[in-house]
């Protein structure tokens, strides 16, 4: 919408993923969504431009590199700490950015935010990360009233030496609990929901907040969002509702739809995965199942044929 | 650039892929190759702004379906009606565009281009291309002084039943000769040189123009630029030269590099092709092959793990 090759119309963004895992610890942590964006002018929710600040590293943390599956090679403990390090970073500068937009430091902490999203594999994490981005308030000196003998001992830590202190940990998630409760809590009901959904999480979350916050309580404030892809990639960003937003709310209409789902039990969710693994990239396929299970008006894949070209259908 | 997140720093597009064959008769056509693009203010290149014009289609007529493989599933035949269907469509387009940016209609055929680019699978492709955009300069009637009694049977042609019609292809050919010798002909050294190299065709040609046309013949023009994918996606741009290329035309230095080859016989192609076939997806697998044989400056694959992580190294 920015380039000189936009023409006036709407743009249209998709995010979904795989978000499946091998049978053992990680697969309930899996889950399933998909989110669509509609973007063009004089939206209700603008984004603040000038400040999104970004950081990539090349690693291994998670990753995709066997062909013949679709499920991921997984270093956990790693990718939490490029997880919190890229949080670190992108903060860090996002404040900067803001601060040189805003051409004053009124707000050179977490209070620049009214409420904050982040990129959801599981909502402890997210916990913990409003957790660490008050101790980086802290260390920064910009915690305002934050000062005990306990907390004195951690003003030398840096912050790269910190990603698995559970002392740190500890000691910010109790002090961050209000802030947490009212600033990123009401965005994790999808995520508390539906598991992870990868490349949908950070917009399940967005879409969580608007929903389960008042409308006329948003109004005129600032949602700061943190994305995150493992790889990895990330950016925190920002947006203002400086519209009515009611009529999103009402299409999302997340209650009603979540409650629409239909329970399975955990061994028939694995025999599903089962039956993924035998026929993934499969030839000459059709998929097996009822199509009656579709919510109405989804389109579907109806068969692979003998050149794995995809043919769709779709359920009135 | 364009964007209000632009910070001033240069970008860099770095354009290839892997275009290689299964054994017969399209592995000929398989080349190597890449383009590295730095984009920045002031420089002598500079795209023309509000005339892009693009075509999409999801068709199956070369894709890469098999994860055991790294060859394509190839259509050629509906690859050739695809790019020709793309071609029309980004040119009438493109056309319609220049006229408002300009606000006349000055050129309203292949004369607004003074040298014109084309996606490359083969050079013959190119030159029908040439032709075909003089037959839709015809059938619009903007083509002047094309008239004779075998011209006036084509007036009534619609471009869609056109794309495998021998007598259009013979005589737009023959028509458009002296204009694809003038302003294509010199863009294909690289494409005559090299094979197809996918992603960096197009801008592979863009650099054999700038390269075999004198320095300062193409000050003030403008380059047509025709990208296409299959799949498939195609856009028609434009540049114009407006400053000193001369360190780019040294820096590319094309002769002395392509004079740098080394021949291999097509049997010895073929045992290379097979080594990559059993070792596609390797695990725990170090390359084969004389480091000596890579270029000064060389950025290679030393090994990959048993996780399937890849380890790069350099040879000085």
């Amino acid at each position: 919408l920015e380039s000189s090759s936009w023409d006036g119309r709407y743009a249209l963004v998709v995010a979904g993923d795989i978000a499946v895992y091998a049978a053992g610890n990680a697969r309930p942590t899996g889950g399933c969504g998909a989110v669509a964006i509609l973007l063009g002018p004089n939206a209700p929710l603008v984004f603040d431009r000038g400040v999104r600040a970004t950081h990539m590293e090349h690693v291994y943390d998670f990753y995709k590199p066997d062909m013949s599956s679709e499920y991921p090679e997984v270093d956990g403990k790693l990718t939490i700490e490029c997880y919190f390090r890229a949080l670190d970073r992108c903060y860090v500068k996002y404040l900067e950015k803001m601060g040189r937009v805003q051409q004053t430091q009124s707000h050179d902490n977490l209070d620049v935010f009214d409420y904050l999203c982040f990129h959801s594999p599981y909502s402890k994490l997210v916990q913990k990360s409003v957790g660490r981005l008050l101790f980086l308030d802290f260390l920064r000196g910009h915690a305002s009233g934050l000062m005990s003998p306990k907390l004195e001992a951690l003003c030398g830590l840096r912050p790269e030496e910190t990603y698995f202190d559970r002392n740190v940990e500890k000691t910010f998630l109790e002090l961050s609990g209000p802030v947490f409760h009212q600033k990123t809590f009401p965005s994790l009901f999808l995520s508390k929901n539906l598991g992870n959904m990868y490349a949908a999480t950070l917009f399940g979350c967005l879409a969580s907040l608007l929903t389960r916050v008042p409308v006329d309580q948003l109004m005129g404030k600032r949602i700061g969002l943190f994305s995150f892809g493992s790889g990895s990639s990330a950016s925190m960003f920002s947006l203002q509702v400086l519209g009515d937003i009611s009529h999103i709310t009402q299409r999302l209409n997340l209650v009603s739809r979540l409650t629409a789902r239909r329970p399975v039990s955990a061994v028939r969710y694995d025999q599903i995965m089962a039956l993924r693994e035998s026929t993934h990239n499969a030839v000459d396929y059709k998929p097996q199942g009822d199509i009656k299970n579709l919510s109405p008006g989804t389109y579907y894949l109806d068969h692979i044929d003998s050149k794995r070209r995809r043919y769709h259908a779709y359920h009135p």
